[in-house]
């Protein structure tokens, strides 16, 4: 991966001309490019790890196994939210980890643990290096030193049950390389969040992800049979159960620990058949309300596709206009505007949040991807399409929908061009049940419009609705504006600060699938309460009574 | 309900002269009827209670809250587990309460906390007392008396939210109570465990329960959104959302907690509408092992029904030799008997667990209960029977279906009468993967065989499989033999450790519905390790630093 930004260097670019016009015109962009400074011109402070501390790492994982050069440390230094790239590509990261850890297996992950005890030095167990909370953020909390756990070297895949469809495998493995294995025996996890590319299992389990079909497979909790965690005090231990009565599920409170209680080591899986058939399609709705609706009544009556997604109107036209003028654009261009007569377009809509786009009345866009075998997908398809129509819905075919699945994970590469031209770009999101889902998106919409014109820096916000649940589903937030240029943190804080409050207070759950992290910290005791926070910190003093384990993430202070 | 067993004292009796025959041909049967004895003959040991801290809870509760009479003292003195109503029939409960408390709110259940922390007197609570594992058993700990914490009172239905399918409900409502309710408004919550007529929703998430018909409603764990936990040290409140991510799910610690960290007081649960169609029918299926992949398949496939239930060939006979001439047996055997040209009760069988019946050879019948829209039954089922027929099933029609739903919370009223005539009948319960079922299923069956052998009272084992999951299934075991008459709690005792000790040793979890409770809490640390424990421990230390809230269940010692 790019240290400074998301990816493959190899891939193309994907803001046209066209595009930057368009943020030109609504929000303004940088007159001249900023590209990230070249590697070498990173600046770090100098290795704070105590010669003592490395001697020991080093006689568990071996010379190989220990990394304090410049670029190791760079590529560990921070994970893949706006403020994170937003330093790296200044060549000013907030920190970096003293040293970098490659342990070849789960003894030498128990035994570096138990050295960093013995040296009083912070682990930040290191995944993919996707997050967008500050999950992996080089923080040292009380200790002398911090050092980034990398697991890339835990990734065998330890079995394969057909019978029972589940697959074991170590926590380090990427996402991709699973999906590549199971794919060659027809079979798939069926957990493809937007981070894809470069996840790995044991941080989608870390963070309690959600993938982009988890209304057809499950989020990755429903995935996980069973698990084991390397803590500080030892390993816990939970066997693969299809499902247990045994008291409190432990593997719920492993799941979505962060890195704060020890290190998910392995996992066993729930797996399916390889889809024999993917669907995808668009349908227009001629209002956002319409679509909720709709998307309500297909996660009510069982008939939602795995991936259901419905954007607002500010979306809608928002993709139209980032497209590429051979993407999206030109085929969802020439249905958008087939669809006029059918009185998208000219209305005057409701624009709950930001209309600085021109968006409303728009219309709006729902991508319906139906997986799984002919038979289901026929049925499913059937039953739901009828459902759409009868909200209001209209059909626009397989063009929308073959333009999403191309660029379901490209939208970390667009960041990285916007953010050369000086364009802040911005997801967060939250779920809510339905009855509270049209307020919450117009409250958090509309807080986070008025916090970017607060900063005198007006822009665009758009949100589209997901994962779909019978009691509710998620909504998620992209914003952009122009960077405000030397403070582009505290801008970013004012916004995020915004759209929390807006969110805690407005009955939405701080996250539904980014996770806690640093970011959203602060504001868990409010979702939780002062009980919950006192019994995450009880469990946390048992597994990690010297407090080593990825500090400042989850629970703050 | 009873307070020697089960029930309505309306209920007719079920037991016939030829089920009775058939018994005393097999195991043996008392030779005369052993009934319980009257009420007044209970003993019990006065209230421990000492008056300083009477005074304290009627301050709290009121006059009418506290009750410390014989007879109030004896239908809270245990729940319904085997040795439970072998005790409580002779007139000597291993214990009572020392005062029952009726609280009116949630104000009155903290206060109530906060007086029983200080008096040192421990904390049951109770909501239908149904449980089989000793989870309401009047255990005292270390403190000077035990008070059983009633929540009959909290049972209001706080709120309906029609268009996010969510109903929040007071702990104490009983499952029926809450049915009618919502099926006056076209919705269910199609959560029916056996022992619904009786049992609480505080109850049903306190022990992590399953309901008959789990695989199409979700176990009770997957219906809870939100709840809230009335703790000694405070309310820890978790506020009911479709999904989130923000860190451990809390909800799934408190689910299970089985009364150790505190009260369970309210709920936010997901229902459906009800369905329009119910739709349970019969399929025969020459061997275990041909009905076990048929059943795989419907979980796997997506078409399993909401009740699936696989009886193996010993249930199957005794299904048909225990059950009324005029219910089961009557249809059930005609339909049987049409069937031995099918090949089915001439083979030898495989026999995996005690052939005393002479059941080997017998076929095993499955139970098929499709719910839903018209639309999914249909589709489910065409597809769930064809997929059955590929499998070697026989569908047989409606009749065992209808009988089955008939009887569906019939067991426990017959448990009682069987005890009646000297024969003891317990039941437990397993979850396993599907490549180890088979397995298990003769392991566990053997070792009960083997243990009821070795008691001098060779008995009668049967088992299904029901409650499918992609991954597995459970399997529910059912045994009976006659009594050793002085020495019944040994005699289950020695069984009840045989087969323990098979489930856990042969990859099975510990209970799959049943709880944990006092009876499987030697066993929790084999599945879930010591650092699970360890875990537990420190969450409940951190909630109930006294140590007041259910001692002796979950955690043993």
């Amino acid at each position: 991966m790019r240290w400074w930004g998301w990816g493959d260097p190899a891939h193309p670019p994907g803001l046209g001309a066209e595009a930057l016009e368009f943020l030109r015109e609504h929000i303004g962009v940088a007159p001249t490019p900023h590209p990230p400074v070249a590697l070498a011109h990173v600046r770090l402070e100098p290795s704070a790890l105590p010669e003592g501390a490395a001697a020991a790492l080093r006689a568990v994982v071996g010379a190989q196994g220990l990394h304090m050069d410049h670029d190791m440390r760079v590529a560990h230094a921070a994970g893949r939210g706006y403020t994170d790239l937003v330093l790296l590509r200044k060549g000013r990261p907030e920190g970096a980890p003293d040293a970098v850890l490659h342990p070849a297996d789960r003894a030498q992950v128990r035994a570096v643990l138990d050295v960093c005890v013995r040296h009083s030095l912070a682990v930040v167990p290191f995944g993919g290096g996707t997050s967008v909370v500050g999950g992996v953020a080089p923080l040292r909390g009380r200790h002398a030193a911090v050092v980034a756990l990398d697991l890339a070297r835990l990734s065998e895949i330890v079995d394969v049950d057909r019978e029972s469809m589940a697959v074991t495998v170590q926590a380090g493995r990427r996402a991709p390389e699973l999906e590549r294995e199971l794919g060659q025996q027809g079979l798939t996890l069926g957990h493809f969040p937007q981070s894809f590319e470069y996840v790995s299992l044991g941080g989608c389990a870390a963070t309690r992800s959600a993938g982009q079909a988890s209304t057809g497979y499950g989020r990755f909790e429903e995935l996980v049979q069973g698990l084991d965690l390397v803590a500080p005090i030892g390993e816990v231990k939970l066997p693969a159960f299809p499902a247990t009565a045994a008291g409190p599920d432990l593997r719920q409170l492993l799941i979505g620990s962060e890195g704060t209680l020890g290190v998910i080591a392995g996992l066993t899986l729930r797996v399916r058949p390889a889809p024999a058939q993917r669907l995808y399609e668009g349908v227009f709705f001629r209002e956002f309300a319409a679509g909720v609706q709709a998307l309500r009544a297909l996660a009510q009556e069982h008939v939602a596709p795995a991936v259901t997604r419905l954007s607002d109107e500010q979306e809608t036209a928002m993709s139209l206009a980032l497209a590429g003028a051979g993407g999206v654009k030109g085929r969802l261009g020439r249905a958008y505007l087939g669809l006029r007569g059918y009185g998208v377009g000219r209305g005057q809509g409701t624009g709950a949040i930001g209309d600085v786009s021109g968006a409303s009345g728009a219309g709006c866009l729902a991508i319906l991807g139906f997986e799984g075998s002919e038979t289901e997908v026929a049925y499913r398809r059937r039953l739901a399409l009828a459902l759409v129509r009868r909200h209001g819905g209209l059909p626009v075919g397989r063009s929308p929908g073959r333009a999403w699945v191309r660029q379901r994970y490209a939208a970390p590469y667009l960041r990285d061009e916007l953010l050369t031209f000086g364009v802040m770009v911005e997801t967060l999101e939250t779920a809510t049940r339905w009855s509270n889902l049209e307020r919450l998106h117009g409250h958090v919409g509309g807080a986070i419009a008025g916090a970017l014109e607060a900063q005198g820096t007006p822009g665009l916000v758009m949100c589209h609705v997901s994962h779909l649940y019978e009691t509710g589903a998620s909504l998620y937030f992209t914003f952009l504006a122009a960077q405000r240029e030397g403070a582009e943190v505290e801008q970013w804080q004012a916004v995020k600060q915004a759209a929390s409050e807006a969110i805690v207070g407005g009955g939405g759950t701080i996250t539904h699938h980014h996770a806690v992290g640093r970011d959203h910290a602060p504001w868990l005791e409010q979702e939780i309460g002062g009980a919950g926070v006192a019994a995450l910190r009880a469990l946390k003093a048992e597994l990690d009574p010297a407090g080593i384990m990825n500090p400042g993430k989850l629970l703050s202070g």
